[in-house]
């Protein structure tokens, strides 16, 4: 220590955010000013400074941006994160020496002492400002130096407390010995859908105009008006890879498929190509570049699935056997969850010596796809693969394309899951399928907001997947389908459906106690007609969520009480509190439920002695609250909850009143 | 990324203690068991196991310690750190191969799976740890390969399963791709006085037997046995080094002194010498070596003050000048707290171009003191010097002295406070003398009690101080002290009071709304008489403390409920409910309190339905108890305060009943 340098007094820590010590990104959207808290602290009764330090790419030198003082030896500041990318940050932190002595002085005069000596300390601190300064700015603190030096007339000594002179010795600070934060975190900066989107899944397969016909990616095209016309932002497909015929999968998952069976997508590679290669019933590369422009005049963005493991007829298997765990007779290892078996699927053996081979070549999966403008990737199961792989692949892969995206297909144990986000997963799936109570909701959704939590990971709620019809949606009936819908849709920027099972409100499940779909689309081709269902439902909420920024991002979450546990409430609001919305779901499907809601107004920047209106957006319904306690009503099978803009009164005359 | 091990692929995480992120060490008590905590996880299925790596001093090779499965993806383990001094800890997880193949195994058996294959690798993975095992358990493991290589019969199988197997195989465990968590994290092992100590603090020159003369260290030995009479361990002395004669302090801190004036012990230096010097009028060296040796005869280890800073006529001012701030007229920068001037008070300037030459000098005067004996040091001001300089003194000074403990005096900002405290003091003086309602003392001590500032800061709670007369104790009388005492001695396993004052319940402030005693000691003689006060009071509180281990750990301190505000409830137990105190106070120094108090009975590991004795160790009451809720009444006058140990019912005859 003795060979550092020993002068540096002042201690910067508790730098935030800052995720495991600064192993991980933080998460920001282009657009957002990231806003930076540190404990800045020096022993005795100097004054400090601090500024954060940043930078976009790792190659630029540093900006700076002014942090203020907060109490307690805490300082905030912030910057614009203005592109997709990584950025890093630190925190600089001084003796701030002008201002030390300009309140040391201020002391002394109210006391009325001698404050000669103090003019001259003043006046040298001020000369070695000047010799930093630009010229404009070197005039007038030169103009001070000789009012400090010369008068002694204590009326202009007080001048020389005021803003002028300081304001202009701030921007030339004296930073011997500044201190430097010990780490340069990292924020990874993802485009506006990484926060906000709503997406729709759908089985390229199933969807031919005709029952009985394999569907073809032209076929999904021609539905794309249709997922529009909900209001969908994200169109995934489950993988569109050649399937594998060796021990293929039949309907309902027999392990014997028939010559018929489809087999499911999951099991990816045969003859006819990898992951890189589309299915030939499907169709062709250029079909499918065809799709993802058609998509984007829709407003449609096409994610793929990425489901790192191959059927046994996958060309990997016979080019790279060393990629895969061998057993003792010489056969390779498929997957298992000990007792399950899937015979049609080998998992990649992340401990292969050709690990770098491997790391790369799925690294190039990735990148063939962004290259056919792909910039969305659903990721199969993650939580099998080996995280260190996904924190290299992400990472390279963004540092040459930041606008790609990756939800992490996670159901697992939470700290696997929130291990996952950290390595650099843009959106995760959630436990939200599975959370039905007031209770449960409220506690889930105030974990996931704990800033610790939030920094790192976005949630998408997804209310059914393929491998998921939860219970509430086996037996509650349209309308559960309705309240999960809701929740889904107003408790998270990022939600999703899978398909149309969902809007047909498909709940038959495979057998008692399972989530498996009866006669599941991931063993055979399904076909689902267009334009019933809660098809306009589904745009109608869609529409409000767009009409209202509140809606478009997770910051701003808050419950609020209400005297009926079946009765959720919460509100989202923009940081401004320009768009307020407030949520009120009964989340019994079978009856209706009435009380009282308890608002906290204050959250919400509302006066408890002033009228609002409380807009109905989903029935159009005015209710004119004033104060925290109102009633509600909410009848299932009509319509489960109210969904209210809170519009605030903005001028009365005699008998009317304003809202806006 | 590609240039390192992509295969390990178990993750190492939150692993607790870790202050600020490994910057700092936490701290323990010889003696005690290091619980360390750790996320171990991997993707997956396979099973994972962990060890704890630890050392005492940083070139021992590791030893190590299982850690046990919580659940969660959370392990725990634990080691013992047997001697004072640093030591060293990290963790390491790895695939437990063997047991992932034991329970995949067992569902395979459960359900009726054909296992021949698994055997087969079962056999493998047995013949590679035979190659790590001792001979006897090779031998073990030999006949394990046989029958799993050879064997068909399933019942044969299954006892592979049992525990013999698995415990010979856990101590081979299979470490490839093993992962370590990336710190080394440091622990600073203190002796027992670090965790409890009572505090007894007097100026030497008020100890004269006669009134009107200077006292001496001699005068202080013939204290000696009052102070052990009390039951207090360390006795403190401030500064005992000569005193300065320029610009020398008055009665009542008034600016100019008389000739007759002794000035304050603080304004350490004249030409009689500096920090390694002793005021003649206190006697010699040879003096202190005596005090030492006759102090320790009684169980009392001496303490003394470390206040760098320099008197204008102490040698350094002469011999370094650079050490000191010069002004623009070429004087030395005195301290101050504009507008208050310390005009006998030069502070060193930690921004010296010789800042190595003054560090070293200044661990020169710790070490000086160490060399005669003193292992304690209450320091001044800690908080006006550069940290930096603490971390560094404190670190060389334990590296060669690893008994030597350090109080840092800093009554300053809270993150400052806890700051210093990270730097390696080894207690730290509190906001204890300011917190005085139920709710303050509550807030606060939950506040110390949480993990994260326990396992770094230890309290030391001091009533008053030479400084601090605080307005309860001006105002309340005697009960006043009492209650002071009682806080201050039980809710902190350490803790002080500034000396006679205490005792005779001087509570004279120089002013109103002054915490500065009239007459204070800083400035002149006083004389003491011995014998009365509240001397028999704070010797049967210290007993209590030496005879009760609950009260000698700040580790398991709780809170419990009242439904009176003025009565505050609080328990100590040993971690193994060996030893429970329940502390009922008073803090109304001024009338009778009643009312209920209700135990968390689980808390303390007694049965709501079994009666218990609280047995009062102050006023030797014994109460019968049953259930939380208990009835209390409080007299200020005669006694403000029940210290109650819990006694449980050891057996029951007829009619009697035996409490332990």
């Amino acid at each position: 220590m003795l060979g550092l340098e020993g002068r540096v007094r002042v201690v910067i820590a508790g730098v935030r955010p800052e995720i495991d010590c600064g192993a991980f990104a933080a998460k920001r959207i282009a657009g957002d000013r990231l806003i930076v808290d540190a404990d800045i602290f020096i022993d005795g009764h100097d004054l400090v400074a601090g500024e954060i330090l940043y930078r976009h790419r790792e190659d630029e030198s540093w900006r700076r941006s002014r942090m203020k003082f907060l109490g307690n030896d805490q300082w905030r500041g912030d910057f614009l994160v203005s592109k997709p990318g990584k950025y890093y940050y630190s925190v600089e932190g001084w003796i701030d020496r002008f201002g030390t002595w300009r309140s040391t002085l201020t002391k002394r005069i109210d006391s009325g002492q001698d404050v000669r000596l103090d003019c001259l300390m003043g006046a040298i601190l001020v000369e070695e400002a000047a010799t930093r300064a630009a010229p404009d700015d070197a005039a007038i603190l030169n103009n001070w130096i000789r009012i400090l030096r010369q008068e002694q007339d204590p009326e202009n000594v007080k001048e020389a407390l005021g803003d002028e002179l300081a304001d202009v010795m701030a921007r030339y600070p004296d930073r011997r010995f500044a201190a430097r934060y010990g780490k340069e975190l990292c924020l990874m900066v993802d485009r506006e859908k990484a926060r906000c989107s709503a997406w729709y899944e759908i089985f390229p397969r199933s969807c031919a105009s005709e029952p009985g016909h394999h569907g073809t990616l032209r076929d999904c095209e021609a539905l794309l008006p249709y997922v529009a016309s909900m209001g969908f932002d994200v169109l995934y497909l489950p993988p569109i890879h050649p399937i594998g015929h060796t021990a293929r999968k039949g309907k309902n998952n027999e392990s014997a498929a028939g010559p018929e069976d489809v087999g499911s997508p999951w099991a990816i590679g045969s003859d006819e190509g990898g992951h890189k290669s589309i299915h030939p019933k499907l169709g062709t590369l250029n079909d499918f570049d065809r799709l993802i422009a058609a998509a984007k005049t829709h407003g449609i963005e096409i994610a793929l699935d990425i489901a790192f493991q191959c059927a046994p007829d996958h060309p990997y298997v016979r080019q790279h056997p060393e990629w895969f765990r061998q057993r003792p007779d010489g056969t390779i290892q498929y997957a298992e969850n000990p007792p399950k078996k899937y015979e049609d699927i080998f998992p990649l053996d992340f401990e292969t010596p050709q690990w770098r081979e491997l790391w790369e070549e799925l690294k190039s999966v990735v990148v063939f796809w962004i290259e056919h403008g792909v910039y969305i990737f659903r990721v199969d199961n993650p939580h099998t693969k080996a995280l260190p792989f996904w924190e290299w692949m992400i990472g390279q892969v963004k540092d040459q394309y930041p606008e790609a995206l990756f939800l992490a297909e996670a159901f697992t144990r939470p700290k696997l899951m929130y291990g996952l986000a950290k390595r650099g997963f843009s959106q995760s799936y959630t436990y939200f399928a599975w959370r039905n109570t007031k209770q449960e909701l409220e506690s889930y959704f105030q974990e996931l907001e704990e800033s610790g939590v939030r920094d790192y990971f976005r949630p998408n709620l997804w209310p059914n997947t393929p491998d998921i019809l939860p219970e509430f949606l086996q037996t509650g009936g349209r309308a559960a389908f309705m309240i999960r819908f809701i929740l889904a849709a107003t408790l998270g920027a990022n939600y999703g459906i899978y398909g149309p099972a969902f809007e047909y409100c498909e709940n038959a499940a495979k057998e008692r106690g399972s989530e498996e779909y009866l006669n599941s689309e991931k063993y055979e081709l399904k076909h689902w007609g267009i334009g019933s269902g809660l098809k306009d439902f589904i745009a109608r909420i869609n529409g409000i969520r767009r009409d209202n920024p509140a809606l478009q991002s997770d910051d701003n979450l808050r419950f609020h009480a209400t005297d009926n546990s079946e009765v959720i409430c919460y509100s989202k609001a923009t940081s401004d509190l320009s768009d307020i919305v407030i949520v009120l779901c009964n989340l019994d499907p079978f009856h209706k439920q009435t009380g009282w809601i308890d608002l906290d107004l204050a959250s919400l920047g509302l006066d408890a002695r002033r009228t609002f209106q409380a807009h109905d957006l989903l029935s159009d319904g005015r209710f004119l609250w004033r104060g925290s306690r109102n009633y509600f009503e909410l009848t299932p099978e009509s319509l489960p909850a109210h969904i209210m803009k809170v519009r605030r009164l903005v001028r009365t005359e005699r008998d009317f009143d304003y809202y806006f």
